[in-house]
């Protein structure tokens, strides 16, 4: 229905002002909230699950609202996406999350170009990666079984609790993982720590299309 | 419609997230808060009124999302559970409760194995979790009768107001109960404070049971 | 369809919840803050909204959801009620939301019986109580007009803003202006500051309906 | 269906809501907030996303509930509001914005008449500007093609995010952003500042019509 140029610019939008909020109110929060990082914490995630809530609700229409390379894999594994479509895809949504922190650095005065220098590194990290990301594909692929009309409120949710009950905030996106390697600031990950992340976060995407299978199963 | 390890497999995904939520979102926020509580509470509060709308969307349509031994007493005497599944209802949302704070450990990069040692005890608990769950078993009836598309948001709200509005915190759950006594965290209970918790949280619902079934009367 | 003491129990049952969330998150809020007003204002007001998208949604399709006399006023006046019903109604409301706070008490292990000491007086919180209870009564007339299935969104999320935009932190109800007279607390009133917030409730309300009237009419 | 009285009393009572809440709020919290800037953000954030939900879904039905005259430009530019309503549209929205900042001040016991002494200024500032009123614009017309029904969550929980997001706080609206500049409160803008973020506002409206168009074409 819609052309590729049109679904690839909505992955590219999408993840770019995703970044842009993860990125921007963490700046912004950072900034004002005197040192209690409870209080900074609470500013980074009421703006990203209301983003996303917003940005899936407009532009999953268009393209079906990935914005996140570890859900075009598991989609493209279930035959919910066109192989062919899914590299496009991942490489729009990797461009867009730079542009996204770009933007942010510009909006608030800060150097374009940057290298996060944040470890975060660690079983713990690694384990909360793996769980953030299981949780967040098994919420999306059975609410669009289950409940398509609710899956912008679920996700939004979704990482809006899991920034809290995981150790590593839940990047749970090798896309947002990437690009927040590019921002000293923070939502920012040091680039050593990027390869693990994204490695925890594909093992848990797998491990959770494998658990949706099981309940897709008739009985018998 | 489902098999009955499909239904359990849901009940016991859903009570341990619900758990590593509760608890793990309990771990960041007494970090990050800074020794202020409301702030800590906060970021107790608002992750665990999201997974429950999160995880009763997507989990509702296969096992009716119960994770909690309270909601599956009365479903069972009511009629709307048959009675033979109860008790493995229950057991695998007590199960999924411990994973659940197990997991919470793990991300935490804490011990596994803790004991609570925070008492929660006297008239003022006991009264606020019969109230809570009072509240919640009333909610879940009324909302299941005439709103049933809104059984997710009226769960997650009543609890995101209850932990607020009730001396305990809330808890309006027996497995929640015991699987809390296991961490020693900002959740946690002490084992010498489960049983009253749960004998208040059990006469509550049977009382929202009556008071549901005198709405349910036809008018004479 | 539902019987007087059926409709009457729900207006009790919910005005009781009301309070308790209002008083009882007052209590906990205050008490957590370390002296920060905005962070107990959010304890107060997130619970708040909360509970009163729960109670309209699950007690409305039996009462109407009033748990307001200013509301159970417009909406006789403007024959949404039978007048017959309007002062029972009033006086569980009334009887409800004393029971609310006491339990609310309870909870916290406080004395039950108390009188606030908090004075709310002058212009700025008259007007604040006007500007709260027009826009309370517009904002349902209008949607059970135009939007009914989202009457319990908007009144939650009304009463979260006005929170924050009135100085009075938006009373807007008889029967809660009374019940919290007698809660010396963060939401306590003082008795004598209860009768002009009354008034200027009344007002505020009278005004709403005649707007409501000039949108309803047919364009000439 | 509405008559062009009722329409321009639509916007002008919700942009008068509108402008009471975001200087009203504003002021609350900077009282109450003790110095920590990211919680008078937050008290001033959650109350605006929640009356944008409140208006737009009651006053949506009668006048379209734009509240904003860039809103008005782009729907009428677009065919979607007869270009002889607009200048009409934009001069209520105008007079009630004044309205709205002159209650809170009212509410709030200050002084009616102030000028705002606050400089927002740079390019970041403009930038900022320019990204919130792309990304609100779009928001806009993709949720009015593919969701119209969502129309009102995703705006109030747009400008949830772009508060935090972007770093002028996201006044996105020529209307707004004459009024606050009579309020000298947390919520204020110098005079001086106001020609240039109006100019951003309506450069990144015109560009998100564009990028819209582009969305709307039939593949070929």
């Amino acid at each position: 229905m819609f052309s590729r140029s049109q679904t690839l610019l909505a992955e590219f939008l999408g993840t770019a002002f995703l970044l842009a909020t993860v990125v921007g109110s963490g700046i912004m929060a950072e900034r004002l909230a005197d040192g209690n990082i409870a209080i900074a914490l609470l500013g980074n995630t009421i703006p990203t699950g209301a983003i996303l809530f917003v940005l899936i609700t407009i532009l999953g229409p268009i393209s079906g609202a990935h914005f996140n390379p570890a859900v075009t894999m598991v989609m493209a594994l279930n035959g919910d996406l066109k192989r062919f479509d899914a590299l496009p895809y991942i490489a729009v949504q990797i461009i867009g999350g730079l542009v996204g922190v770009w933007c942010a650095h510009m909006m608030f005065a800060e150097q374009v170009l940057q290298i996060s220098q944040k470890d975060r590194f660690g079983q713990g990290q690694w384990f909360s990666e793996f769980v953030a990301t299981f949780g967040l594909i098994l919420v999306i692929f059975l609410a669009v079984k289950f409940k398509r009309e609710a899956v912008a409120s679920v996700v939004g949710l979704y990482i809006t609790s899991a920034y809290w009950f995981t150790a590593s905030t839940s990047f749970a996106n090798p896309a947002v993982t990437i690009a927040r390697s590019l921002s000293d600031s923070f939502a920012g990950i040091a680039p050593m720590s990027v390869m693990p992340f994204i490695g925890a976060q594909l093992l848990g995407a797998l491990a959770a299309l494998m658990i949706f299978l099981f309940f897709r199963q008739l009985p018998k």
